[in-house]
C-alpha cells in the first residue's frame, strides 16, 4: 500500500480509561472507524489527541499498539515534535522504524520569538539524528498554540537541504490566504489545512486535504468535498462543505478535544471517552447540553460504529 | 542545613559540550563558584537553563552529577514541570528523594487558552502522585513563555488544598505591581521576582527575593541588595540595585541564555561555554562585541573564577 499524503485526516482522538491511562482498544477501533467512514490517514498524537500530555514512552506505545491492533502504519501521520531534541528524534525514529506515511513535527514550543536559525537548526538535527532516507516531514504551523509560527524563508531553506524528506505542512492557523500562498509558493510540497472550512477553499488553490479534530464525527463530511472537487462537481463540493462547516461551528464553542470526546461518548455509550488529561477538562453538563442542542439542530450525528 | 527558601538564586545555565551534551563537570564548577559569590540557592533547570531541551533522561542525570559534583541539594530548586503530567510526576519525584530545597513548576504550557480548573487539576495530580510530605512547590509564572498565566485563584485554592507543600512563586511576568499584590495577597506565601529589577521594590513589599538569569553573572550585586535591604541601609541597597539594573540592561539586549553564554565563554575562556541547543543559537560576533562593549562601559566583570 502506498503510503498516505493527502485527502482527509482526522486529528485523532486519544480515548483514555478513567484513570487516564491510554486505551489502546478502543483506540484502535477508533481509528478503524475512521479508516471506514471518509478518513484517508490519521494524524495520531497531535493537539486533539493530546500529544503533549502523554510521556515519550506512552506515545511510543500508543503508535506501538494501534499497528497490533491493525491500523496500517502506511495511513498514520504521528506528531512526534517535542522541546527537546533527543525525545524529537527517539519518537520520529521509532516512527519511521514502524514503517508511519510521515511524520507531524512541531517546532520546539517552549522558547517564543526564536530566529529562522535556531528553528532550521533544530528541524535540521531531527533529520540528521534520525538519518533515515524513508522520513518524510510535515511541519506543523500552529502559532496560537505553539507560539512559534513557521514562515516561508524557514520552508524554503528545508526543502532546499532536505528535498523528498520535507514532505508539507499542516496549517492550523486557519489563516487560508496564508495556507494558499504556501501552496503557490511551493509547488509539490503538501499544505493541509487544519481548519475544516479551509478545505474546499484551499483545495481549489492547490492544496492537499485536511488534517482537522472535526474529522472524528465528521470525516465522510470532508471526504466528499475533496471527492465532488475531484469530480469538478462544484455544487456538490460546496453543499458538503456548508454542512461541515455547520458541524465545526457547533463543535468549536467549545474546546475541541473535550467536546469531540463528549460526542463520542454519547455516540457510544462509552463513559470513559470523557476521560481528559489536565490541564484540559470535560465539558460541563451545561456545556455538553448546549452541544447536544446544537449538533441536534443541524441534525447532525456521526456514521454508525462498526 | 536548612533548605534554601529565600534569598538569591540564579537560574543556573546549563553548560554543553560543543556535541550539545550537557557537561557536568563545569556545570558542578559553575554552581559552586555561583554559591560562592552571592547566590543562596540555584534554580537549574529553567528557562534559562534550557531544561525543555532536555529529555527527561538527561534532566534527572543532570540534578544526579550536580549532587555527586558537591553541590548541596538544600541549595537546589530544580525546574520540573513538563507538559505532560507523567513527565513532571517523575522528575519531581526525583528532585524529592534525592533532597532538593523544592521544585519550580510550570504549568503544563502546550494548552492554551485553560481553565483555572484545568491548571488546579494538573497540579493536583503532580502533588498528590508524588505523594511526598517533604515535596515544595514553587509555581513558576511566566506567561510571556508559557503562554499559560497562573492567577490568584489558583494560588487560593492550591495554598488551601495543599497548605504547606505550595511554598512560593517564581514571577517572571515583569509585572511589579502583580508580584506585589501576591506578596501581600498570601503572607508566607514566597514570591520571588524572576526579573532583576525587581528586586529591592519586591523585597520592601514583603517579597522573598529573585531568581534570575543575569545571577549568573551578578548574584554578588544582588546579595549586595538583599543585605543591605536587611540592614535597613535603604542607600546601599539602592545603589546595588541600581548597578544590578545596568548590567541587566546590558545583557538583555540580547536573548539572556545565550548572552550569559557569551560571557561566561569570554570570563572563563572555555569556547564551549558558547554551545546551546536549538532552537536557541549562540550570539553572532557582532552581537556578542556589542554586548561586551556594553559591560565595558559599565566596566562589569564577573567575579573572578576559583
Amino acid at each position: 500500500m502506498t503510503p498516505v499524503t493527502s485527502g482527509v485526516f482526522a486529528a485523532a482522538l486519544t480515548p483514555l480509561h478513567e484513570d487516564l491511562s491510554p486505551d489502546h482498544a478502543l483506540f484502535a477501533r477508533h481509528c478503524r472507524w475512521l479508516l471506514d467512514n471518509g478518513c484517508d490517514g490519521l494524524s495520531i498524537l497531535g493537539t486533539t489527541g493530546e500529544a503533549n500530555s502523554f510521556s515519550r514512552e506512552e506515545r511510543a506505545e500508543i503508535l506501538e499498539r494501534l499497528l497490533s491492533g491493525g491500523i496500517p502504519a502506511g495511513r498514520l501521520l504521528p506528531g512526534t515534535g517535542c522541546c527537546a531534541i533527543p525525545d524529537t528524534v527517539a519518537l520520529t525514529r521509532h516512527a519511521v522504524v514502524h514503517g508511519v506515511a510521515g511524520v507531524l513535527v512541531l517546532p520546539p514550543f517552549y522558547y517564543k520569538g526564536v530566529s529562522d536559525d535556531g528553528l532550521f537548526a533544530a528541524y535540521s538535527e531531527v533529520i540528521e539524528r534520525v538519518g533515515d532516507g524513508r522520513l518524510r516531514v510535515y511541519l506543523y504551523h500552529f502559532p496560537q498554540m505553539a507560539g512559534v509560527p513557521l514562515g516561508h524563508r524557514l520552508i524554503e531553506r528545508l526543502l532546499r537541504r532536505y528535498p523528498g524528506i520535507v514532505a508539507g505542512m499542516k496549517d492550523s492557523s486557519g489563516d487560508l490566504q496564508g495556507m494558499i500562498a504556501t501552496a503557490r509558493a511551493f509547488p509539490g510540497f503538501r499544505v493541509l489545512a487544519g481548519s475544516d472550512e479551509c478545505l474546499l477553499p484551499l483545495l481549489r488553490e492547490g492544496g492537499s486535504g485536511c488534517i482537522t479534530a472535526v474529522g472524528n464525527v465528521a470525516a465522510a463530511l470532508a471526504a466528499k468535498v475533496v471527492k465532488a472537487h475531484a469530480a469538478g462537481d462544484g455544487a456538490a463540493a460546496e453543499t458538503a462543505q456548508s454542512r461541515l462547516n455547520a458541524v465545526r461551528a457547533a463543535v468549536s464553542a467549545h474546546p475541541l478535544s473535550a467536546a469531540l470526546k463528549e460526542i463520542m461518548a454519547g455516540h457510544s455509550g462509552v463513559e470513559s471517552w470523557r476521560a481528559i488529561r489536565p490541564p484540559l477538562v470535560r465539558l460541563t453538563t451545561a456545556e455538553a447540553a448546549a452541544l447536544a442542542s446544537a449538533l441536534d439542530r443541524i441534525a447532525f450525528t456521526p456514521p454508525p460504529l462498526g
